[in-house]
């Protein structure tokens, strides 16, 4: 999978690169990956990759030859590539579209930065536009990490333990379950008895009725279409005859204590 | 703002302390930032930060102890810190979620990595759970960085043109306006005349319209619960009216066209 990403600011990327998984992945042949300065695709002295907005107002715009030059330049490079721009404007990044991505051939970023890019480079240039997420930042460098992170895990041989990737938050429509590692007591604080069981049918139950719980908990819009397994239909069926039992007990309770209302 | 971020990766943060608005927000002394390594809190001669989990499976653990020494650490620089851990599980940051964490005083990061953190960490030693969206990456280091720049950029003072920040997407709840920059004409697409014009009413008349129109077919969502301006009413009731008017057309001449139904 080839990534290719137009950016003012190549250098933000030499630190990327170098990271454990990113690294691995390159040095594997599973990706290839730079970052091409835009301004190499100006033809101004001063190399001038932005300009005033035409209406006026605060701030710059991207001007739109230096950027179409340099998707040229890369798409003679990839020309199947999708080409991607980063903006607040585009769908929305989840594991579902890094799934998506991770089938291209390649994938050309272009980064975003100052008030926007011109308009017209939408047109004939940019197939999708992506955005991870509704906060507003200072360029696309920063979430085209994010992606190129994201779908480099899930490109066959990249992850070391191959179920690792699988097991992951949301792969599997859920939250993950808790974690516990060495000591067994932390500040008073012990690993439940049942992870030290070393019954693998009790563990097994007990991390998908964390999972369950957590994202019950901290993300019910999870739930909402899921396709549940039957363990999982089984733990649920058996919270809410117990959640049943504690109202029809209350309601009793409370029966009881009313004045009488014959 | 004091920024403190904990990482098995700090070097991962040398580029981003030196790109543009992070330097001058450190240069102008409005933030103070630092990657500090959590390895530099292990005890043993291997600087251990991760282990096996209890009950089996793939994948590492973060230990408790050496993530609760340096929290404890860098709790006795800046006190009255939140400490935050980025993990998939913690509340989605937003627009209004980077305005309230540019209130407090300082901020804590602690970067999860491997399968996730020790479940014991949680209890006493974080305040707040973060999560940049729903897609699985290799580490909290880039969401931390999502985090600081969007906040940093609220920060008073930081941005050069003061409504620069507040204009940009989400900040007024709707997508930005398209921009337009030189040459007038780019391959044949040519700048819409109304920008040309001069006349500064006509042009932010143009750019709400295109704001609004932008985020209807973009991202609806963004409308639901907004106070829209006098203008913007305006403009959505003149559109229903266009609409209607379509709408009552298309009736008449499909009338006139079916069939006799008496």
């Amino acid at each position: 999978m080839i990534f290719r990403v137009l950016t003012i600011f190549p250098e933000l990327f030499d630190a990327f690169w170098e990271n454990s998984i990113i690294k691995r992945a390159i040095e594997g042949h599973h990706i290839s990956a730079a970052a091409v300065d835009i301004r190499r695709y100006t033809s101004d002295k001063h190399r001038t990759t932005d300009d005033r907005p035409y209406g006026g107002g605060p701030g710059m715009v991207m001007k739109p030859e230096p950027l179409a030059k340099a998707i040229q330049a890369a798409k003679k490079i990839t020309p199947f590539s999708r080409t991607v721009l980063m903006t607040p404007q585009g769908r929305r990044f989840n594991q579902s579209l890094a799934h998506e991505l991770a089938r291209e051939e390649g994938v050309i970023f272009v980064c975003g930065r100052y008030e926007g890019v011109d308009e017209r480079i939408f047109n004939q240039y940019i197939d999708d536009e992506i955005s991870i997420g509704d906060y507003v930042l200072t360029g696309g460098e920063l979430p085209v990490m994010i992606i190129i992170d994201a779908v480099t895990r899930l490109l066959p041989g990249v992850l070391g333990g191959a179920d690792s990737a699988e097991k992951d938050s949301f792969s599997e429509g859920l939250l993950e379950h808790a974690h516990y590692t060495r000591p067994r007591d932390f500040e008073g604080d012990r690993v439940p008895d049942v992870l030290l069981s070393g019954n693998h049918q009790a563990i097994e139950q007990w991390r998908t009725e964390t999972a369950l719980i957590r994202t019950f908990l901290k993300r019910p819009d999870l739930m909402e279409d899921r396709a549940f397994t039957a363990r999982e239909i089984n733990i649920l069926r058996k919270w809410s005859t117990e959640i049943e039992r504690i109202v029809e007990t209350q309601n009793l309770s409370r029966a009881d204590s009313l004045p009488g209302r014959e």
